[in-house]
């Protein structure tokens, strides 16, 4: 193998790749990047086995070949490299010489052989989808996921298609998101992708309308981009009906400053944090909520002005489960819907009816 | 205690004194600010016994008083509290009222009494440097101070003010650091000052060439900028006898580019780290260096164009010691002075004469 290429492509190719390179596997190869040259194209894949990535980047070949090289090593010495052409050479002694300028580097590579394949996805049910659109769709649910492990299945996002419609629904038995946005397909699908896939999908598509497009196979879900594609596994196992859960009509409805929501509830939860569970009450008055919260260290008082339809309500929060989705939304006013202090509170915003955020509130003994 | 600030002032005020406190005391009351109210003006003061600043900022004062408050969750609530004025008062149940817009926060406080007093420095032998020539000698040595605790005296910078000179020196044992200016005093002075105390020191002088007020004491030393002041203990002890470290003459000159210099070891020492110390190689030729340097991981050579006068030489560093030194140069061209493969090598700028660096080379078996 022999091929060379300008540094700047190279370390852009490098870091899409490392994406998926978890350093959790056992198998050291898994630790490598794949590096295969051929007809002037350099692929570089990076793999956990959940997820593979792979990128394409125009290089001059001189001898074609593959082999797979640390990921850590190779990121490290091609990023203090200068900003200049790079030549790659295998040598004997199962090493890789790298020069760039006047500086040299020896590394021992490992054989492509020993690298797992990647799940074929020759055909499959497509749709498309604009990048920014699924970015931005991925941010206003992936921060929703279980964190634990007791049900694996809620450690993914249902992605449904459905009624000209995709929905992206997580969901952690606490609290709900769930965001839609339309799509000019036919298709019926409905699986499940594990979230920290998704998290480096969303790190690697621009905030263009460029489309991605995605291919659907039995086990597998895979993401197109011009130059680089992300296979996951899917996860296994019926996602909640996440239908059920949300209110079908509600008695109250709030309508406040989303920023200023939001910077009351992180000051009340200062002194909700020490041995307190997160927990701010809320006290929804005609034109203002009294926000409040205390513990040991102190307590906090809160008033924020609101637009109130409905009968007042005292209800308490989990305010990490509030925050978490005030700063993923980008609206600047939002509405609550509530019913009553034990029921669930649904947060969206005012001016669109694509996204909303289900939450459970804390009982409070009194 | 009564008294209304901006929260802009309030909270540059709580930031410079929190640099004092480490959370290592056992004694909880300096986890804590003491604050004091009187004359318009409120002092500030946070301490971990050795060190400890002192601040003022002016405020409306509408009762006189002290309190002391937790550092941590005081400076997050100023932190989060809108930019508008601030109310604070103490209030029943040793707890006090922090009041801002819509924002009301009662919070446990400790009494004052428990502060431990600050030494008095009322008189001393004092100098005057500007800040940002301070800050510059604290930039060049504070890096070489030992890390480990088996010679306390040398976790420390040796402050001497001789022949109309201020030194600052440090050194571990591997290498040495000095930086000395011209001083307009008579004063002979030779203190040692915990390396940790001019690091904080470091962080609050400014780029200005505003003076800062050095006083000593017996047993500490106080620096007093226009509303701070900072006052350590000295460390008691002996210096090294640095002078009798450094060589009288040498061998061979080597003029090099700083950034082509530091650029080829730091991309050498990527091939260094993996259980072999940091070594990297030098090949002194007559027009360039070779750096070399390999592990397990494999090998790498760098070249960089230099101007020798004198003989050949091979000798051998740890990078990590010339890096240190190389990040923290200003010189766009420096000099190393070399007599042989044991013996010590001196760097410093071309241009400038106050900057000396000596490091120790590694021995090579053969």
């Amino acid at each position: 193998m022999k091929f060379t290429c300008q540094k700047q492509k190279l370390l852009e190719g490098i870091s899409i790749v490392q994406k998926a390179i978890t350093g959790k596997s056992t198998m050291s190869v898994l630790e490598g990047i794949y590096l295969h040259c051929v007809n002037n194209n350099l692929v570089l894949i990076g793999s956990d086995m959940d997820v593979s990535i792979e990128t394409n980047i125009d290089v001059d070949v001189k001898e074609e070949g593959s082999i797979v090289i640390d990921a850590k090593i190779f990121s490290e010495i091609i990023r203090k490299l200068p900003n200049s052409e790079i030549e790659i050479e295998t040598m004997q002694n199962e090493t890789i010489q790298i020069t760039c300028e006047k500086s040299v580097f020896n590394v021992v590579y490992m054989k492509a052989e020993e690298f797992p394949e990647l799940p074929t996805v020759n055909e499959g049910e497509e749709v498309t989808v604009p990048q920014n659109i699924l970015k931005s769709m991925i941010k206003a649910t992936s921060f929703a996921i279980a964190q634990d492990e007791t049900r694996p299945i809620l450690q993914g996002i249902l992605f449904e298609i459905k009624d000209k419609n995709i929905n992206l629904v997580a969901l952690d038995g606490y609290r709900l998101a769930i965001k839609s946005e339309y799509i000019d397909s036919d298709l019926e699908k409905d699986v499940v992708i594990p979230g920290k896939t998704l998290n480096e999908v969303s790190k690697i598509l621009e905030d263009s309308e460029d489309l991605v497009k995605i291919t659907f196979t039995k086990n597998h879900i895979l993401f197109s981009l011009e130059k680089t594609r992300v296979i996951s596994r899917l996860l296994e196992g019926k996602f909640v009906n996440y239908k059920s859960l949300l209110p079908e009509e509600h008695k109250l409805e709030v309508l406040v400053d989303k920023q200023e929501f939001q910077n009351g509830i992180e000051r009340a939860s200062l002194m909700a944090k020490d041995g307190n569970n997160n927990l701010v009450k809320f006290e929804v008055e005609d034109e203002s909520i009294i926000i409040s919260s205390n513990s040991q260290l102190g307590k906090v008082r809160e008033e924020v002005t609101i637009n109130l339809q409905g009968e007042k309500i005292q209800i308490a929060f989990n305010s990490r489960y509030l925050l978490d989705v005030l700063k993923n939304l980008d609206e600047e006013e939002i509405v609550l819907e509530m019913t009553s202090s034990v029921s669930p509170c649904i947060i969206k915003g005012k001016e669109v009816d694509n996204y909303r955020y289900l939450v459970l509130p804390v009982r409070l003994i009194r």
